[in-house]
């Protein structure tokens, strides 16, 4: 009802390809959307080959004629969703609307410049509307509950990265003193860059210290690394567990009688003072 | 008494036989499955020396000569399966025996086809059957819970591992536009293989970025596969805790009136018919 | 009143500078802080960026010029904290007070000895007054929880680091004993730096095992590290959970009869003077 | 009392050498047993600096010299241990006994056989009488809770790590069939390695895939690893918390007049009927 009257504005037809484009819940918005999410993906994978140079020399004009193929696609998609919708102008300066221009813009410039194709990869970014999908099932509640824990910590954990990247500052200006230029730590950028493989335990290798004191400080920043890295695992898994363990065991029920709360969700009496709930 | 009659349409030496093959209870039933298990270890252990150049220029023979033993006795074992069963089809299209016959069928086919015999490596899956002795002790339990708590978690780790190919997509292509070929950088598809890599802090050092660009941007990377790897860990421990502490917060009492059980330990009173615990 | 008691000994213009430098509450002591910051951060990416050989070489002038103006701005700052404050012994002897000093002596040691300018890398240090602008916010609360959670798990954790280090010790001399020293394992004190490389799965890969007991030792002892990487999370998120988990489970009630505060959700008596809540 | 009975059948210099051998609560004891782990620390330093090639030409005779100072000094300390204790057998026969008469037999075999010194490194060991000081503190509580977690959750670990070497092996396998040869798959056990490796995060990056097959296959295997690492460190965690939670807020006690329990420790009144506990 409330939602007929908000798209009031729109023409009957226009009311159609909006549900076909906007919503989910239908078969043919289901369609649509299951149609969109594969043709991101081909033409995704078409950017990604087109990148490697053996197969762009074979099939270089294959590609060409995909890319163009995709491109009108999603041209089409973005005029349809102009059209549909009874404000243009918030769509167009969401982000998914600068995404969805982002996406065909550069096949268009490539008519003009050459060398901005590889600006096509931006359509990588429009697989987040996978997401658009998946809300239809129950996966609303859990990347929901994720966005939840991961917001609910963003402060300790910028903390956390403020004192991570201080101590790779110091640590990689130690290692500059001493170790020698020959290891790879040539300047203290470089050093730094080798204090945060370190800490990461990511461990490439292309940096490793030769002397027996850099190897025995890096020891040290390897065994630190130990700790430090419990440390964000700690912060989101606590907030995990308040948001995994609350909502379904408590229920909001309190109890008529004598207003007490903390019921399970399954309980019919007060456990208190077996009234009814 | 269920099961005697469930089985009736077995004659006794095949009722015999699936008791000995089928069942982990009985002394001749445990014998049977730790034979069993011996015998696929070393069967893969074979297979694996076999694999050592140096090892089977040495040992070919030995090897040949093994390898048929192996398969006549798994022959065997698929054979005496197989008619000691009541529905045979059921077992023949089941999981572990499909694996039983990929066990034996590289063997055979050797005689014929060249090259066929690194299929028995297969054998591997065969490993899976060691949980079925397990299941004498109480790793049941414990196995059942590990998986009951993956299980549970499947949807947030799906969401989880959408989002981190998204990112390393996104960011694979950025350091593609970023870094030289001469880093290792040839094609999108390796540098994403690369962002794989560096989120989940394998750190090969195969490809490293040498620019300082790519070296900033790659820092940036390891400081997010920190916060990143912290998820699933999140994810799955939140779950175990569940799992783990449940059955600590409930009691084991059971109402007198109606044999709920389930409770609190600090109820007074049965949550489900109000009469006091 | 208490504030304006304790710096009665101060002079008006004194208790202005003390305001602004020392406080972080009004407009003017904000404003200093993060002028302050900005120094900081610029003048440690001075010190890095002089580090570089080839940019040295284009821009020493520049850089020597930048240095002694941050310089006579450090000086400036560390002589006006001195002059504004009661007791300036407690401040030049503090851990703050001396790190200000060693931020600006190397430069002034500069003009008589050659080589001293690498200490003014200590500046790095300086960095970690980042947090006392983060204090204006509620920061503080969460850094403070963070530091609690490690510092109560401090024992367990240095339970947990000789555990490493003695272990890291008889791993490491048992590579030595197994492994070729054309791998890498020279000496004792390196194949210990290969255990922790290995343990603390960083692996940069400069030594690494290439015989095949070697190898199989190796993969032992990653899977030993797999375990050991999960007791420093476990102690630090257990120990966020009760400092996360607490107050959820606290009641804000206080009671009536005594005051006291600290109850449980589901109490219904004081737990200190029997009184219903 | 019950003590002086036990050991009644020891002389009083034989108590007295038992005191300060065996205890560390009285000075002496704790005075012998910091002697003793500075000596240990000491003698496995001179043990891994021996092992350095240019620092035993150097020193070698100084090395020499002191390996049998030490030597000396264990034995007495062995043979005082023998002569103070009142079942010999008991102590040489037991872990501590056999590793202390493993850390002084290699010099004197060093007499007669070219090259066992290396078994010196035995010592090792040895510092895991390191908690035996510990243990004045609270120390004990801290290690033996950490002890106990991972105890309780080792059935658990164990089928982990069943579960973990099954997927290496096919992993390795399917590796060991995609990958040539020249990237370092030259066998199946080498490519299990790889896969261990790669699993474990720790990547050396001495094997690593060279074909798009083997690069696509091996970010699968990352990816899994992720989650795979998940598991031990929610296993610990959520064994930590279960220890970490309930002593340190749960009382023992039960109401007098209720016997109602679960009283915070700090409480003076039942929660429930308000009775003094």
């Amino acid at each position: 009802m409330s939602k007929a009257i908000k798209k009031s504005n729109l023409k009957p037809w226009q009311e159609k390809i909006h549900e076909v484009i906007f919503e989910a819940d239908t078969f043919a918005g289901k369609t649509f959307d299951i149609g969109l999410l594969i043709a991101i993906i081909v033409s995704i994978i078409i950017v990604m080959l087109e990148s490697v140079p053996s197969l762009n020399e074979k099939y270089h004009d294959s590609f060409y004629l995909t890319e163009w193929i995709f491109t009108i696609i999603f041209t089409l998609e973005y005029v349809a969703r102009i059209i549909s919708i009874g404000k243009p102008n918030k769509y167009i300066l969401s982000f998914y609307g600068i995404i969805d221009l982002l996406s065909i813009l550069p096949t268009y410039l490539g008519l003009f410049i050459i060398g901005s194709q590889s600006l096509m990869v931006i359509r990588a970014v429009r697989l987040l509307r996978i997401f658009r999908i998946l809300k239809l099932a129950r996966f609303v509640k859990e990347s929901k509950t994720l966005g939840d824990s991961i917001k609910a910590s963003r402060h300790r954990i910028l903390v956390f990265l403020l004192a991570v990247l201080t101590l790779s500052t110091i640590l990689g200006t130690i290692m500059y003193l001493v170790e020698s230029s020959e290891a790879g730590f040539t300047s203290i950028p470089r050093s730094i860059y080798w204090a945060i493989i370190t800490l990461t335990t990511v461990g490439y290798g292309d940096i490793a210290p030769i002397t027996p004191m850099g190897q025995f400080i890096a020891s040290i920043v390897m065994i630190m690394g130990y700790a430090i890295l419990a440390v964000p695992t700690g912060i989101i898994t606590s907030e995990f567990i308040k948001t995994n363990n609350q909502p379904q065991k408590i229920s909001t029920k309190s109890c008529n009688e004598c207003s007490s709360e903390g019921h399970d969700e399954d309980a019919i009496h007060c456990k208190y003072c077996g009234a009814e709930l």
